[in-house]
């Protein structure tokens, strides 16, 4: 039996610092950033770097080799003028990151990230990779102590609740918990759980309807909902190491 | 066809200070202090007085005259040295509390009421009226223009999410927004639905499951989820007047 801790912030304003440093960290951002960046390495992607901003990811695509690295995310749902990449999962293929380095800067998922990299672990988690991050985390508790603790944060949208982001992390919960009797769960992870049961299978109609989904529709990118709804078609899990994600298996 | 926004911030970090000031605000603390003082003023008394902490209680109810305010609440779940009454419903009878003045202080709730004295109004929440904080907000709604906005903050258990909170927020959403068929859900109302309907109605059992009702089992406190539980048996709604909490209905 497995003890342990799985626990959800909502939001990353929830993660404490101090709590941080002794946990497994899974950060979440379905409208779009980990989807992407999971999308990427699966296409073969080198590393990713993510930059908190529009001004960091310019300035670390610098001290990348000339013509080595792609500038890639969004500001405000587009990319910034310069930038090789946004962020729709369908621009992440093999032809147009295979090997390459990806300096990346989003709205909300890239600076969630930064916040993570104090954790004991991180990884990055969307539908598209589920099964594969469960697996990956089941791995992690086995082998780790009564007091280890794995935490799932949301990016969320300007720091409020997401649903998309909720939901997926429900999922995750129900994974990791099927396999580990013993693990406690917080409220915020029971929470996300039922939320989860209750939604079921994340579907494109329904995620349109999260204010994530709203502001895509309105910058026409819908498509990019239907990507973001497919579950577990990737076997990578973007893996914190050396400053940037690389591709981790489950 | 009523307008504006119904939203939850599922901690009281998701609020907004600039966006507060425009919203109706509704704190929600089941686990217990908005259920207490609900019961409070509905069993008589004459106003509630939050204080961020124990010292800032001591020091307000030293302000009032000399025998005529009880000191009420909890650190760490019981009342300090000192005061009148605790935290539990259940105490707060006519017998007790009738006519008098109540300086109240808990760990999470009357510190997120603090915060939320800056919305255009400040109600209390519980499932104990929740019926009648509906209609107070139905009747708010319906006379303001279409900018209008309900924020329903639930106070959390030390800054991260609580489950009963959120379950209450999820009952108040389906109450307020059954009645005006127009109102906008943010993604944080929406979550906060969907685990209402997944939960369904209060139960004392599911209760002790929460972080906060697992710490009131075990200062032995079991029955005070019984009085959390309860469902619409109170008509008053604790309103923000002149800096104290007096009855309004719903």
């Amino acid at each position: 039996m497995t003890h342990g801790t799985l626990d959800v912030a909502w939001t990353p304003a929830e993660l404490e610092p101090s709590e941080a440093a002794r946990q497994a960290l899974v950060v979440i951002d379905v409208i779009r950033a980990t989807t992407c960046i999971t999308a990427a390495l699966e296409a073969g992607a080198r590393r990713v770097v993510p930059a908190p901003d529009d001004a960091e990811a310019r300035r670390l695509h610098d001290l990348e080799p000339p013509g080595s690295a792609l500038l890639c995310g969004e500001q405000g749902g587009l990319p910034p003028e310069g930038y090789d990449l946004g962020n729709s999962p369908g621009e992440y293929r093999p032809e147009t990151v295979g090997g390459r380095v990806l300096v990346f800067a989003t709205s909300n998922g890239t600076p969630a990230m930064g916040r993570a990299t104090r954790g004991l672990s991180l990884r990055l988690a969307s539908f598209r990779n589920l099964s594969a991050v469960a697996r990956a985390l089941t791995a992690e508790l086995s082998t780790a102590g009564p007091e280890a603790g794995v935490t799932l944060v949301c990016a969320g949208r300007a720091g409020r609740v997401s649903m998309d982001d909720a939901w997926c992390a429900g999922h995750l919960v129900r994974g990791v918990s099927g396999s580990h009797a013993g693990l406690r769960l917080t409220d915020g992870a029971r929470a996300a759980l039922e939320l989860g049961e209750r939604l079921g299978d994340p579907d494109p109609e329904r995620l349109a309807e999260t204010a994530a989904g709203r502001a895509l529709v309105q910058i026409g990118l819908d498509r990019d909902l239907r990507a973001c709804a497919r579950v577990d078609d990737c076997s990578s899990v973007p893996l914190w190491e050396g400053g940037a994600f690389v591709r981790g298996g489950g």
